[in-house]
């Protein structure tokens, strides 16, 4: 006996979220059947309707409830910096930290070779446009330690470097809390290499 | 900046699937922004009507398409045995092992104090009315090895005995593939009790 059409149906969508397995999927499935009629439609409802309900900030990119994010209407922000985010989500990972007051500008993703995704496919020309018309003083690179974010940050300052904007790169080391031998040798050399002045 | 509504009840719709947190939910929903609006629409429809074209067997309470599903209406599955399962979705894992050709009764649950889960919440009046009138000779439970699979294993024993019908229970012990000193005491003792002559 195998899955119902619909019930399979069900599954392989519920296969492509991300992280999802096929084990992992057909428990979701299973539940999904024991919801009520009306949880379900409005589960159903609120994925049919999130992209007409929230979309990108025409400004930054961001998750925006009508045409511009909360952010960049904001009157309060500090318009002379912006933090350079991959995706829409990290916007709201550096938001829930309170340690920072600028705006934002999401790149829409990572330079990587692997999946085809080339300076092309980033916003960085509307990037370099809103550092000039702000005009922008800093532009803080919020990526990733990986290869695909390194490789970023550095075409990026490349980018930037004849517009008249001091760029950074958030630091990295070791994570809060953690013990000194449970790091890998990378992050203690990077930890070594960006260290501070105890004042 | 917190998350726009919209996206915060679908953050909230996701979370409610088993075994997902709140940064999984978040990742779900953010991937979901991601997604056509084609893509999204056949999610959102495949969600809404999968209690419409997918239901309970009212014969065994398995998943069927019709009002009886493909066992039950299946001219040459054993009528003479009975497997006894917790949910339809244990269904599916017995039919893939391919070494069952009888029926199927779905309790919908297992006798659980804690989540007030009585014999009144599971379909045992069914499958006693099923023994008898199909008639079975054999009924197999394969229920969970855990206190509340114990527990209603021992109550469906008691509630059958007054019925002309064998009751057994699946075998308990080493998983296939399993190293002897990678198994706990407890499944050890149980393969012990349960060993067979080499024949």
């Amino acid at each position: 006996m195998n899955y119902p059409k619909p019930l399979l149906a069900l599954i392989q969508h519920l296969r492509r979220l991300p992280g999802v397995g096929q084990k992992s999927a057909e428990r979701f499935a299973f539940h999904l059947l024991t919801l009520s009629t009306a949880e379900l439609g409005d589960f159903a409802r609120a994925i049919a309707e999130i992209q007409q309900r929230v979309g990108a900030c025409s400004m930054c990119g961001a998750v925006a409830e009508g045409t511009r994010c909360s952010i960049c209407d904001h009157p309060a922000r500090d318009t002379k910096t912006i933090c350079v985010v991959a995706s829409p989500r990290d916007v709201f990972a550096v938001e829930r930290t309170g340690h920072y007051r600028g705006l934002y500008h999401v790149l829409g993703g990572l330079l990587s070779p692997l999946e085809r995704k080339g300076p092309e496919h980033l916003a960085i020309d509307s990037l370099k446009e809103r550092i000039a018309t702000l005009p922008a003083e800093e532009v803080i690179l919020a990526l990733d330690s990986t290869l695909e974010g390194d490789a970023t940050a550095l075409f990026l300052k490349e980018e930037l470097c004849t517009l008249s904007v001091s760029v950074s790169r958030i630091a990295f080391g070791l994570p809060i809390g953690s013990a000194f031998d449970g790091v890998d040798g990378y992050t203690l050399g990077q930890a070594f290499t960006g260290r501070r002045q105890v004042s």
